[in-house]
């Protein structure tokens, strides 16, 4: 176990290692172990090896000038200038924070990005102005439309924060697929087979090989088939991804640059690097704030006691599992399993940090 | 078969039958129309029952005065002052895309109104204006939250229309369930089953009896079950529920007021009315309007040749289906199934109209 403390200023080290500035570096920690402590970890220090790969084969800019290139009183376009994704996106977070303060609502859509992490924690940036925090994003392709078996989108998450007032704040982070890419390697490593509903073949026919994706295969979008809705989780994944792209003028959907360095750089460029989307809207542009989240209380009050069916224990209110595990991580400390481990040891010996 | 004309004028009627004044009955026959056109029945001419019964109880004020209530230069809070739920839906999206004009993007939440019909009606408003629609509204509650019975949401549609240059717009409209009330009832007149994952029984045991409803039962949320995702569904119809009623000060989840007359008004109140909210963002807040379009036609040819899987035609693009339907349905006619047909033929008698 590690505690919180270590692994932020190891992931600060190695990213300072690679030249990034430490104010940036301390924002790149700060994102990679909200993930660990809110148990995402695998959008945690699993991906510190990634961005490692990326930065040996020259891939990622790591002295970036973020600039603004189109704007109105609400909106944004940024250009990341092939950063680091965490740098760019929170740096995005605070313009779309800054145009709701003088608009009511900010809107930017950013370019030339790279894999920003949780989405969640730059919707959650939102909350201590309190107003409500919006954050999609693309991401490699992998996901099938419905009738279809190109891989032709990322599992493109969806991120809302909105403030309570006693109550915590409602904080809904998910990706648009029924399941994360993570939950099938484990499922492989396990030697167990998931459940239908998940992937198809090359075929398009219905898998429960966690490994089909290495076959060709692509992940179904939420809904699973189109009896079971999956066009309406190929509408999500849609907007999501042109939200992200086509406003902000990066790749969209197939051409999303790999986040991996052992895949090449795709030959047809639709635009520059990953694409991500973000809001932020004052909730006294629509309410006294104070009577907004005296509602938010009442919203969530009235759902937390909505009757359990049996054998269950309690209806979850969007964030309530992830806090939980926060307070558990802080308090009791952060488990990597072995084999992430093996990798950070040998980038701290490569960079020359300790590591145990 | 009807043609769409002699529909619409008789919608028309009926609604200045009512005393709506013939500017709003025209623009409560056109939406009404447009889903009839669009080849969805289900919130189409089946629909005007169900208000002439709210009106003889005299649940339906038929000279509003629709007022914005709290702004700022990129929101809105409109009190619908009960009308029928399109007028007051209509005059939003319109200080929507007004906003929309001035700060780059403008955001509407909407108190006080009732059933609009089809959301994907007000996002299209906003094309002809080159800008990205955004509808969405809470409804009667029939949907449970992952692991729970209790009925706390409606099927909280999205529509996001966004527009393109030679191809035709991108129009997602789409239920946050996996399928709509209406399918059930199909299929309990015919005496079928429906698959699982769609309802479960009073206890949140799944259930394959379309007619469960009538029973305790509920409508689950998009992804079915937790397994196949169901709590991404549940964030998805709360984000719905919170924007148009919170944000607006609504009645929230399970107090929206029933939009049937033979449902008595619920005992509890948290706002006034029905919620909704729309958003219409210039598209040349964020990028010049011609080299957004031509990024639309390239992402729609893209996925437009997507490989089908086996067996499978083509790749859909959300609103292909129904701008066809359109079509079809615009030049040989719109059918009326028997039962409706003799709705309005008694709606047309008692206020002194034709209808054949």
């Amino acid at each position: 176990m590690y505690q919180y403390d270590y692994l932020f200023d190891f992931t600060k080290n190695v990213f300072i290692k690679m030249g990034i500035s430490k104010h940036n570096a301390t924002i790149i920690a700060e994102v990679f172990l909200a993930a660990e402590l809110r148990g995402h970890a695998s959008h945690g220090m699993i991906r510190i090896k990634d961005y490692y790969e990326l930065w040996k084969s020259k891939r990622i800019n790591t002295d970036p000038h973020i600039t603004i290139v189109h704007e109105s009183p609400s909106t944004a376009v940024v250009d990341g200038d092939n950063s680091v994704g965490m740098i760019a996106a929170r740096k995005s977070m605070e313009i779309a924070i800054e145009k709701a303060k003088i608009s009511g609502t900010g809107w930017v859509a950013t370019r030339n990005s790279n894999h920003f992490g949780i989405a969640g924690y730059y919707s959650m940036m939102a909350l201590e102005h309190d107003m409500t925090g919006i954050c999609l994003t693309n991401a490699n392709p992998l996901v099938a439309p419905t009738f279809s078996i190109s891989r032709m989108m990322g599992t493109n998450p969806i991120a809302v924060a909105i403030p309570a007032m006693k109550q915590p704040p409602f904080v809904a982070d998910f990706a648009t697929t029924p399941v994360a890419r993570g939950k099938l390697a484990v499922a492989e490593k396990k030697g167990e087979k998931v459940p239908f509903g998940f992937v198809q073949d090359k075929d398009g026919i219905p898998s429960d090989d966690p490994a089909i994706l290495k076959q060709g295969g692509s992940l179904l979008t939420l809904g699973g088939d189109r009896v079971h809705g999956s066009h309406k989780g190929f509408c999500l994944s849609s907007i999501v991804d042109i939200f992200s792209a086509v406003f902000s003028g990066a790749n969209f959907g197939p051409f999303v640059p790999p986040s991996v360095a052992y895949l090449p750089v795709l030959d047809k460029k639709t635009g520059e690097g990953t694409g991500h989307f973000f809001g932020a809207m004052r909730i006294d542009a629509f309410q006294p704030a104070d009577e907004f989240k005296l509602k938010m209380d009442e919203w969530i009050e009235s759902f937390r006691s909505a009757k359990p069916a049996e054998g269950q224990e309690k209806v979850l209110i969007p964030g309530d599992p992830e806090r939980e595990a926060a307070e558990i991580n802080m308090r009791e400390g952060i488990r990597l399993v072995p084999a992430i481990k093996d990798d950070l040891l040998e980038i701290a010996e490569e960079l020359g940090i300790d590591f145990i």
